[in-house]
Parts: structure tokens; sequence; C-alpha cells
């Protein structure tokens, strides 16, 4: 085991200097042979040959001590800490004495508990620290990559992909040098992610034999990811005993299919004994699933949960299910409704290691969504809250767009109102997963400063409590080792904020869907108004929005418990944010702001462009402080985020001028 | 030569019935050793070898003779007819004493002859026939193939080619097996169609080389399409020189660019004697051109022009030069003024085979533009008309759209007011040229009934005046041999005013442009409404349309000579089918018709939806009378064409309610 630097790629959040304060000390690990804790060795040895440290024997004096709460040999300062167990993938981080003190019950812990004593730096080794445990706060905190082996004609190398081609494949191939597999793994592991999927949910034809005939691809992979403390999954695609299997059908319920399932993935198991499970995206927008038999999502689900079971694994079951193929004169139909619809009803039906996995939203990871009402609708499904780092809607790596804010209001949501349980406590047996964002690109991300997403989301999972602004800083310190004042705070002013900027410039209120049909870039605010998707705003000369109401619209309002139920019925009542989510109302209606909705789409519009051209104008502080390459590629993304942002201004503002009529008050600019 | 017969393609409008009158007949055929002359002679040969006549030796007793007005022993019935110059490519149709003559001054002639003898059948041979010339009205009657021999990544095989892929290539490669060429050939010379373009004007790396050394390939298919009367074209790209000859410039008035161009052109005739010439599509849509060396069109269409002069080739220069970035923003740029603006200046300066190739209207292929005033322009020019037989916005094949009626519209607009020249009087030196609908689909043309669109592009080419109804006829009664009463008037019925149908139920009031970007199937109202193509309808609450006045708007008007620079300046002369195109009026506009605007919005669209629902309608009275696998593929279109045209009548009747709030006079169900 050797920790990954790969030459000429951004080493992101861990650069050699990260390692500094650890590096140059006399660190002892008292781990077992199991990959992480072999891994920490290896990351310690590395740290301190580098930064002048050095690793300690049993016995010696050291400055940091890294054990298992099972080694024999613990120094005086780590039993100290022995007590009630810290648990899976946890730590326990003390300082007394002159000595810094990691103690985990497996190995994972010890791997987490290292990358924690890296982001605390010098401070690690300065007073005395009272014992603290860490534990993760979601049991599987994953990322999904939508990787295709083929180029898809439509879709590329990597689906709504923003960062260049896969880390995995290439040409059709599983790349020759994983290198890079691993140095992304490490990455993870430093952010505390366990869990990757490799291929896209979408699995076309090369990629569905991954399940069998090109297995050793994905053992491969797993190897680069093992030492780093993450399993891999695989997304698979319902019809393989058909097309894999050669049966004559897929039915859940038919033995032989079950029995096609049990035998693969025993074979699956025989040759990755540790890999993580399925991801299945099932019955959705064209994807074969249980529906053709007549079965439920549960049956469905349950087959593969039950194949998996012997071997420690899990499925995550998408729940990403509703008709794609809506008739937009029919407005009864709600895709909004259809995940809790079509899931709550199965709920207590699924299997202990089946996991539904629901996006944050009742859409399609739009830049402002209400919680989706599945997360609370379903108490006896162990759930995965399903997040997209990857900015489809938000930008596609042109845009500064940092999403912790996005996420730890998702993540704190209380559907059963102050003081209840959190969407993160009802997740936590089950799991946070996002779509990656990370591609072939020498920064990984596209934008550099995307980076901060992959990074926030794995410290979210760990700990949703989080405050993003901090997890911003801690990005900061880690990335721009020995950032300035300026640095520091001159990307704050950039980022903080970046996602309501966004939102301002973009569509309005809760809206949603005012981009380009396709590629989902730029703004066409009638783009999904006549199409199949069900993403619709109804404007027209009075007024905008969807009537989701129990009262008049749709009834969606009734998915939600109370309070929010009432909340999110009552026009008075409703955030504004979400206003036109929920509700149709005219352009002048009042806003709990206090003016209209037309003036609030101008106002914001306006100063949401405004804003984009002052981050760049920020950016622009910070040349010569910041490697010159990065600081070109940010730049030449600020100037496309400043054109694209007026661009969303003046066509939004456009179009609902053309429509209501009603000037902007302050006399602005609009075509 | 052998007549081309293509087993399990559809014979189009030259079934073997379609020479039953003359095959079963004595012929005498002299001609001279020319490859139209011998393939008369091949026709005849065919045709009596399957319906039981005979080619008959001069001086022998016989039913119907061809000859050449030059060639020796001409009976004397031709001698008869001998008399002032036929001239090119024309022909004297007689029948007296018992026989039929066609006389020629060309082998040409003598071919088009024999198509006019099948297209007559036995009225051919019945009464006596005075003698009659028949000569083309336009010299070059040209289709242009918009073929790629790599598939292209966003536009395929053939752009804006609906049905199926290319006669010429396949796989990247010229086809093995060109007996399809030659049938096409065949078909068109049946026409009257004499120059063919075998490759996409957007000239993509691959088949820029066929200028060079991919020559043989265009050779090939000249072989193909020369005993049919066909000269073969190549469109090139403006940069070869740079590309192809490793010059570092293309600019015309450089001497080795112009130099590398009579070498390379010199190759080409070296090994197509009989090689037609160029097209070029040069500054535009992102295709290299003069622009960029700061010359004029004129300097570059006049290289090539010298270049190809001492062969007898011409260049036809596309007059599509228009800003595709333009800002939607910015009311003043107008799209529709941009030939006019760029090429009228021109005038004079363009050598005599430089043909400048204009499309009929200042857009884009809409379905109802006004004829651009280019054409009324540039007198002292050469200039051909380009229409688009590919239906690329009149529905894609898969909709009944006949575009007799539009082209022969075009070609009878008389600019300068009644009694004046016509469009087709203007463009008879140069030509009349069209991007064809044809593909390696059984039918030719996807939509079996678009073979019509085909056959009636070469009719009206040779003869404009000709009655789109009439072509029509003439179309059936070739294409379904012995074509009952029934199956002759519903083929009418569905097709006469099935353009006008299409009018009415897509972009309303010469608009234009309300469809789907990038594919243009389909309705989307602002789909190109906040673009750079230029390409805007302006609709807002209160009203709809370009004001193009001089009084008021872009001046477009003013680019027309009077009458028509007055007709469609003012609101209340100009034609209803134009209101949108020229101005911007209140929904509550009242037309010359009596009706709104909005009403006749509305009007339109549930007519034309409801009588598309009446060709589908008619067709089923067909079943059972035509081939059945015809049949089918009719109705499986119209079926799509149906459909479709109740999503426009929906989109359009909603888009306009929602935006003027004006309810449907008639209480209709809008949504």
């Amino acid at each position: 085991m050797t920790v990954p630097h790969v030459p000429d790629v951004h080493p992101a959040w861990l650069p050699p200097e990260a390692f500094r304060a650890a590096g140059a000390r006399r660190v002892l690990v008292l781990g077992d042979d199991s990959a992480p804790a072999e891994t920490v060795r290896a990351e310690v040895a590395d740290a301190c040959e580098r930064h002048g440290g050095a690793v300690a024997a049993p016995g010696e004096a050291c400055d940091l001590v890294l054990a298992l709460s099972s080694a024999a040999g613990l120094p005086a300062e780590a039993r100290a800490l022995l007590g009630p167990e810290i648990g899976a993938e946890g730590f326990v981080l003390a300082r007394r004495d002159g000595v810094t003190v990691v103690l985990a019950d497996d190995p994972a812990g010890l791997l987490y508990g290292w990358f924690e004593v890296a982001r605390l730096g010098e401070a690690a080794f300065g007073e005395a620290r009272p014992a603290r445990a860490h534990r993760p706060a979601l049991r599987r905190r994953m990322l999904d990559h939508w990787d295709n082996i083929d180029v898809h004609p439509v879709m590329g190398q990597v689906e709504r992909g923003y960062s260049g081609g896969s880390i995995f494949w290439l040409d059709g191939a599983l790349r020759a040098d994983l290198t890079r597999v691993r140095a992304y793994g490490r990455l993870l592991a430093a952010t505390g992610v366990n869990a990757v999927a490799i291929n896209n949910v979408n699995v076309h034809t090369a990629e569905a034999h991954l399940l069998t005939d090109r297995l050793g691809e994905v053992a491969a992979v797993a190897a680069e990811l093992r030492p780093y403390g993450i399993r891999v999954h695989l997304s698979v695609n319902f019809a393989s005993p058909i097309t894999l299997g050669g049966l004559d059908s897929a039915d859940p319920l038919d033995e032989a299919v079950r029995e096609w399932w049990t035998r693969t993935t025993g074979r699956v198991y025989e040759t990755i004994p540790d890999f993580g499970g399925y991801v299945v995206k099932a019955d959705s927008e064209g994807q074969p699933g249980p529906f053709a038999y007549g079965r439920s999502h549960a049956d469905g689900a349950n087959m593969l949960a039950d194949a998996l079971a012997p071997h420690g694994g899990v499925v995550f079951w998408r729940a990403f299910v509703y008709n794609h193929r809506q008739d937009w004169r029919d407005r009864s139909t709600d895709r909004a409704r259809a995940a809790h619809d079509h899931f709550a009803p199965l709920d207590g039906r699924f299997r202990d290691n089946a996991i539904l996995q629901v996006k944050y939203g009742p859409m399609d990871f739009q830049t402002r969504e209400p919680v989706s009402p599945v997360i609370a609708a379903m108490p006896a499904t162990r759930l995965a809250v399903e997040l997209q780092v990857t900015q489809e809607y938000t930008g596609q790596q042109r845009h500064v767009c940092y999403l912790g804010p996005m996420w730890s209001e998702v993540l704190g949501f209380r559907f059963w109102g102050p003081g209840e349980r959190a969407v993160a406590d009802v997740a936590a047996g089950g799991g946070l997963v996002a779509v990656s964002n990370v591609g072939d690109d020498p920064y990984w991300t596209g934008h550099p400063l995307a980076q901060a997403n992959l990074y926030a989301f794995g410290r979210l999972a760990w700990s949703p409590e989080l405050d993003p602004a901090a997890i911003l800083d801690e990005w900061i310190g880690l990335t721009f080792p020995g950032a300035s004042g300026l640095v520091r705070d001159t990307l704050h002013e950039m980022m903080d904020g970046s996602w309501e900027t966004y939102e301002r410039y973009t569509a309005p209120l809760g809206v949603g869907f005012m981009v380009r049909p396709g590629h989902h870039y730029g703004p066409d605010v009638d783009g999904y108004e006549y199409t199949p998707w069900g993403t619709y705003h109804f404007a027209d000369r009075d007024g905008v929005g969807v009537d989701r109401t129990r009262a008049t619209g749709t009834g969606y309002t009734g998915q939600y418990p109370a309070p929010w139920s009432e909340v999110y019925e009552s026009l008075a009542e409703c955030p504004d944010e979400l206003l036109l989510f929920f509700h149709h109302v005219p352009y002048e209606h009042v806003l709990q702001s206090g003016v209209t909705v037309v003036q609030h789409i101008y106002d914001t519009h306006f100063a949401g462009a405004e804003e984009a051209a002052g981050i760049r104008l920020a950016w622009e502080k910070l040349a010569g402080s910041v490697d010159p390459a990065l600081y070109a590629r940010v730049q030449e993304r600020l100037d496309e985020q400043v054109r694209c942002a007026e661009e969303w201004r003046d066509q939004v503002n456009t179009y609902f001028l053309r429509k209501s009529g009603v000037p902007d008050a302050r006399g602005r600019q609009i075509y």
C-alpha cells in the first residue's frame, strides 16, 4: 500500500501540506492487518517522510497515537480513553499530557480519525482536548457515479457530468492506470464517504455486463477503494435475467429469476467479498422494472435484497418513479405526488437490507424544492436521501454554487415541527447518497471551487449539524494551505451565499424547471411547459405557479404531516421561496416580504445577476494569491457565469413583463 | 447500359406499367452514341421486351419515333417537324397519321421526350396531336443532397433527412452497389431534373476530401447519373486550400489560393469531364468564407467561377448569410434583411458562371414566407431559387404536405405587379434548386406520398406554369397505375390542400419558427424566442408579430420594389397570411378576413387539426385499393400527423389564450 499522489492532478483538499502538523511529529499506529489500518500506517509513513516526523514503535515516546481499542500495548494516554463502545467507523479524539490520541473500535474509525487530525492541523497538537467521540450520523455515505463505459450518443461518457470523462473508464474499457481512483477514494475517505456506485443508474448494454462477464473491472476498482474504507456498489439493470441470463422474464416472483439473481450475486461476492450492493432505477424514465409483471416495487427490491442478504449487501432502490409521458393538458396529474403515491403504501414491505433512495425533493434536484414527503411517510422503511453534487440544475460547474447551505437545510428539515426529528435522523439507518461531480478533469470537478461541494457532501453526511460556512472554512484551509485572510474572506464572500445568488437569477419562488430542455443549462422559461415531463409553471397573463393545495389543487400538500401540510396549504403561511411550488397566484400577489410576485421576480433577477458580477469582481482580488492556473480556470468560468446570469435575468424578466404587462417599479431595463 | 430496376424498392412514378403504352408498340430510335441516346435505346428495349412491343429498324413501320433532328434517315412523320431550333434539352411532340414523333436537337431532349410519352400513356397513341415544343423554363433543375459520408454526431447521415440513410454512402464509404443511384437518376430525369449535388453544404472533414483524394467516389456517382442526363456537383468547403492544400490562407484574391483552386478543379475535370460545378455555403452558420479575409462574396464566388469557367462548370453560391449569433434583446437587427443587405450591393459583380442561390424566402424554408426580395434586386446576376423538398419545417415526411402549391405560388410571384415578370422568369437563366427528400428508405422519401413533392419539384422546374393539382394528377396516374376514380379522388382530397392544412395547425399568419429548436419537429411557441437565431415573434400580452415596416420597424419592406413595398408596408393591404411577418399587431386586430388575429389563430388551429383527422379518415377509404404495405406505411404516418396536429393546435391555442386572455368566441376547449 502506497499513498496515491497523481502528477498533474490537483490535490484538492489533500495537498501534502495538509499533513504537515502530524507528519512533523512522532506517530504511533496500533492497528491490525486490515486494509484501512494498513492505509493509516502508509499515510503516517508518507506524511512523516515528507515533513520530517517519525513513525514511532510501541513503547517509544510519541506525539500522536492512532490505535484500535482492541490493540495490545496501548500507551497510557490511549488506555485512559477506553470505555463504552465507540461504535462502527467512529473514533475518540483527545489530547492530554502532550499526546494526541485517536482511539477507534474498528480500522475505518482509525482512518477517519487520521483525517480528522489532518483537518485540525497544528490545533491537534496544541492545548489539551477533552475526549470527544466522533461518529457518523448516517450509516451509508455514498457517491453515485453516472459513468458510462461506452460514450452514450446523447448523454456522453458521464451522464450529467461536467468534469470531463470518467475516472474509471476510457474508450470503452477500464482504465489501465487506476491510481487516480485510489486518490479519489482517499479524498472521499477524508470527508467520511464510505460507499461508491461506479456506474450510471441508466444501465446501458455494455454496463449491464459489469454484473457478470465484466465483473473483473468492478473488482479492480474495488481493490483501489478498499484501502480507504469504501465499498463498491453497482447499478444493475432490472431486466438482467433476460438480457444477461437468457431467461424470458425478469418477474421478481419467478423462481428462475430469483435463482438467477441469487447465483449471480453469489458470484459477485466470490470475486469481491466486501461488495456493497446494488443500485436500481426501475420503472423510471424508460428503465425496466417490476410493473411490467404486475409486481410492486417492494417485490422488485426484495428479490435483490434476498439475493444480497447472505453476503451483507444492500440494495439501493430509487423512488424516482413518475409518469414521464404525461399530457401537459392534464392538470390533475402531479409529478410531485408520484413518489409518495407509489411508495408510501409500501411502507413496511421492504426488507431490512433494501434501502429506498429518495431524492431530496419531489421533482428532480431543482435549486429549490420542498423536502420530499416520502421521507416522512415510511417509518418502517430504511431510507436514503439522494442529493446531487453534480450541478445539473445549479450551473453545471460553470457557475459558483456552493450547495452546503441547501443540503444543510434539507437535512435539518423537521417534518413534524420544531423539536421533532430532522431528515438526517430519519435517514440515519439508511444513508445519504449523492451523484458525484467528479471526472477526469485536472481539477476533478471542472470548476475548482466545485470541489467544495464534494467535500461538504461527505462532511454533512457524517455530521449533518455542521455549519456549511464552517465546512467551507475547513475546505479553504485544507485546499489553500496557509491561506491568507484575504483568500479566506474572499472565498467566503464568493461562496457562502452563492446558492441563493444562483436561485435569485434563475427560476423564482420554487417554481423550477425554467431551463433549456435536454441539457438543462441556461434559461428557457417555457422550455418544459408543453412537454410530457410533468414540469409546468402555468404562467398566463394573470399569474403563475402550480396549485398543489388540497382545497383547489392537486392535493400534494396533503402528503405532508402537520404542521407542514397546513403551512404549505396556506397562501399566507407558505414560505415565499416555495410559494409558486404550492400555489398559483396573481402577479400582484403580495409576498410575506412585502413585495408583489412580479416585482420580486424583477428584483431578485437584477440582484442575482449583480451578485454574480460581484463574485467575479471578488475573485480578481485573489490574482497573485492563488495558483495562476487555478486562478485562470476559475476566472474563465466566472466570465461564463456572469454572461449566463445576465441571460437568465433578461429572459425571465422579459418573459414576465411580456406576460404580466406590469412594469418594473424601479424602471430598470427589461426587453 | 441497362435500365435499373431495384428489387424491394418502391418504383415511385416509374413502375413498369408506366411504359405499357409505348412498350406495347413498335418504336424507332434515331439517336447518336451519347449516353442519353443510349439510355433511350435501352429504355425502349426494356419497355418493349416487358410489354410485347418491338424495337423498329430504320425504314420499318413504327408507332413511335424518337429521333434527333440531326439524325440520318428520319421518317417522313419526323421530317415534317423539322424547323426552327428546338433548343437545348427540349423536344417537339406530335402525332399524325398514326405515328407519334418525338424530335429533339440533343440527346437530353430525346430522353425527356421519352418520359413525356410515358406520362401521356395511351393518350400518346390516340388522336392526332399538333406539334408542340417542350422546353425547360429554367436552365438548371437541381437537387442538393445534404448527405454526409460519416454520420454526423448531431445531424446524422443525411442532414435534415427523414428517409433513412444516404443512397450514396454507408458506413463512411461509397456504397458498393450504386444501382439505386442510377434508378434515382432515372426518376429525376423523368421529372426533368438535370443536376444533383451529392454532399452536404455543411462540408465536414471527410466530405471535404471528395474534392481531391476521394474524387473517385464522385466519379463513380457521376457515371451512374450521366446516362440520365444529370451532371454531378460537389459542395466544397471554402477553407479547402488550407485544410486540403496545406496553404495558410483561403483568401480569394491570393494568387496561391486561386492557383490551388484552378489546379484542383482541373483535376476534377480530368476525372469527370462533364462535372457540373461547385455548391458553396460560405460565411453562413459557422462555415468559412471570404469575410475572414475582408473580401466580398463576389470575390469568393468569382474565384471559384474562374477556376470552373474553362471547363464549362458553374458555382452555386448560397446567399444564406446572416448573423446567427444575434442578441434577442436587439430589435434593430432583422435576419430577414440580411441576404439583401449582403448581396444586393454586389449585383453585377458576379461572373456569368457564378449563380447566386437564394432561398425562396428571407428566413429559412418556413411554411409561409414572403418571397425573398433578393430575387428582385439583382438584375445583373444569375440567380437560382432554392426550395426544400425535404420537409424540415413542413412535417418531416411524417405529415402529408404536398408542396406543389407553395412552390407554384413562389415561382409565379410577380415582384413588379401583374403582367410583369415572375420569379420563374427571373431565375430562368440560373435555375431552381431544392434540397432532396430522398434516402435509402424503401419508399425513397419515408412517407410514400412525399414522393409527390419530389416529382412536383422537377415538373415545376421544367414548367413553372403547371397547375400543382394537375402535376399531382400526373403523379397519381404514374405511381398508381390504373388508379380507380376512388384512388385518384381520395389522393386529391388528401393532398391538394395539405400545405394549407399544415399551415393552419402550425405557425399562424406568416410568423414562422414556432418549432422545437434543433430538430424542428413539433410545436414550441417560444422555442426560438430568446435564442441567437434571429427568429422571433415578440408575442406579449397585447399582441404579436414583427414590425418590419419602414415607418416604425426594421425597414425590411423597403427591400421590395413597388407595388409590394407598399402592400407589405400597409397594415390594411398586407395579405392576411403574411401579416405577422410584417406587422406587430394587437390580438384584437381585425384581419381582411373579418376575424381578429387571436380568433383567427383559434379558428385555423381547430380547423387544421380537424382537416388532418379528415386526411387520415380519407385514407381509410383506400384500404384494399392500394398495396397493403404502402397502405400501412401511410396509415402509420397519418396517425402521427393527427397526433402532432392536435399537439400544435393545443400548444398554440393555449399559448395565445394564456397570453391574450381572449376566450375563443366559439367556446372550444383550450387548455
